[in-house]
């Protein structure tokens, strides 16, 4: 029969449905993706198009060199712009609506078309890293600034139509209701305990294993409990920080090794699926918290959500954590 | 500029992404659908196949007549079953979760294996609407049931592999957190105006007419002021009633002939787009609660959810609810 289990960090359940599960090796892509180009010309993001974009606002180069590295600029269709008033208007004294100002950008990770983080070298996905906590840093500082998001769209299941490597950040005006209620739970588990609810989380699966798929000096790697989706995977540092943008350069350095094999075995295990990853970090101002973690979440995009997960925000994953932990816990790299 | 609209039923944000923002014809559905027979002899839904499915627990036959025109049995691969106790366990006192307890039932809507509810006459539509009705009367009284899930996939993108026209209903033995969450936010805003959000809703949009689709004598058809999703469409009833089991006999004849319009200007207007909806409706225990309004709400699945959604809860809509809304309400349908 099935199991309902409760996310220790947001309080909500999930259907982890043995009477529809899979096992793990069904989840592994069938259809073939298209051979990509190392540079593509008609591709805003490759070599050669850096007019196409707006201004860079960070960049990375070598000495003594042509190219770049990576680049960072404002999405030429941003959900959020800089300017504007955080003053909430109303229509009818029922709705309420704010500008939608904030800070929308895009990080091109490589100058190579067909050259994905899990096929990069370590120093390479450092860059991209450094260059997450690099725009973090310049933004938070922005005035109106509440929350940061950063996260990565990897296939068009996974909501992007952009083939070159690439992430997001977001800046927000406010703090969702979603973000609040995550730091409610996180905050009543530290007034009832003393420690942090992340922290916890962490040693329990490093203690346990089970749904451990590797452990290294700084991060604890493993599937949650109530993983919502078939493959959820959190990478959680040892070292407890609230905010992403207060990480150490060695954290850096060793989140990117850990980051590359953790996508090296989606990549090999599962034949290359779309997946999201999103950093998740304290809002502005809760940097100092004792009671949150920071930590990074890979969601790959394996099933559909349906009515079932809309009307109740429940998820019914069809994957049991501890079996997908396992495999692939002992996938070999090729 | 975007807008960041605050939806009033839950609290919870959405960018109105006016930079990305479509024309309403942009969400036309460009791929063909292949063509279905009106019967399939592999399909388990079609007449003839019954012996494939689990017993029935309703339907409807004529008098005199060899076949149904609707069935309803246990899904074959169930999220819940029944048996089992709702007491929570716990691994390493940290994790909790209870048995998957609960019902799992599929409607089969017509025996035709190609005519989807759009296409349906009044009546047919009626006799589902029925069917929801009849199932959650008798599962509301089933012990350990605390939320009846009513809902449709419609489509490969809105999570159903099978063509076959069928709804589902899901029993669960717990109230999600996202469903306490929504019960809040209702029982405080009646508790401030003495009034509820729903109807309050209903009559802003009834009143202001700028997203208004359709009206008539028991339902007001609008798209939400801080719609999650481009066409994202709610029906909701005139008389105040929490829950959907206590809907009149009238109102299901009235229901069934307002939602076969709405489906079919989406049918007609997007080209037959994937869609969920589901029937939000209040837990077993608040059926008489003042603060509450049972309603239905159709999501076209026309755009993916990406990093930014999973990491923030904060839906990014690129269509304007005033433009999608106008459209729906002056489409003229064959």
């Amino acid at each position: 029969m099935s199991e309902i289990r409760q996310d220790p960090t947001i309080e909500e359940w999930v259907i982890i449905a043995r009477e529809r599960a899979k096992r793990p090796s069904d989840f592994l892509r069938k259809q073939a993706r298209s051979q990509l180009p190392a540079f593509s010309p008609s591709c805003p993001f490759c070599p050669g198009n850096e007019d196409k974009t707006p201004e860079e606002t960070l960049s990375y180069r070598n000495q003594n060199s042509q190219g770049w590295r990576l680049r960072v600029f404002a999405n030429r269709f941003p959900a959020l712009t800089p300017g504007g008033s955080t003053t909430r208007r109303e229509e009818d004294k029922f709705f309420y609506y704010m500008d939608g100002i904030g800070m929308h950008e895009v990080i091109v990770e490589t100058p190579v078309h067909n050259r994905p983080l899990a096929l990069m070298e370590d120093r390479e996905i450092e860059d991209v890293l450094r260059a997450y906590r690099d725009r973090y840093n310049t933004l938070r500082s922005m005035s109106d600034i509440r929350l940061i998001i950063i996260f990565k769209n990897h296939g068009p299941g996974a909501g992007t139509s952009l083939e070159h490597p690439h992430s997001q950040l977001v800046a927000t005006p406010m703090v969702p209701r979603h973000i609040r209620m995550r730091l409610e739970v996180a905050m009543r588990y530290y007034d009832d305990t003393g420690r942090c609810v992340y922290s916890d989380l962490l040693k329990h699966e490093a203690t346990s294993g089970k749904r451990l798929v590797m452990e290294t000096e700084r991060f604890v790697v493993f599937h949650p409990f109530a993983s919502h989706r078939p493959f959820e995977t959190w990478i959680v540092p040892k070292t407890h920080q609230a905010c992403f943008g207060n990480v150490s350069a060695e954290e850096l350095a060793s989140l990117s090794s850990i980051l590359r094999l953790v996508l090296l075995k989606l990549y090999q295990g599962l034949n290359n699926p779309d997946f999201n990853y999103v950093i998740d970090t304290a809002p502005i101002g809760d940097e100092e918290k004792e009671y949150y973690l920071w930590h990074l979440r890979i969601i790959p995009r394996l099933t559909e959500i349906a009515g079932f997960e809309i009307g109740s925000g429940v998820y019914i994953n069809p994957a049991v954590p501890e079996e997908t932990a396992r495999f692939m816990r002992e996938l070999k790299l090729e």
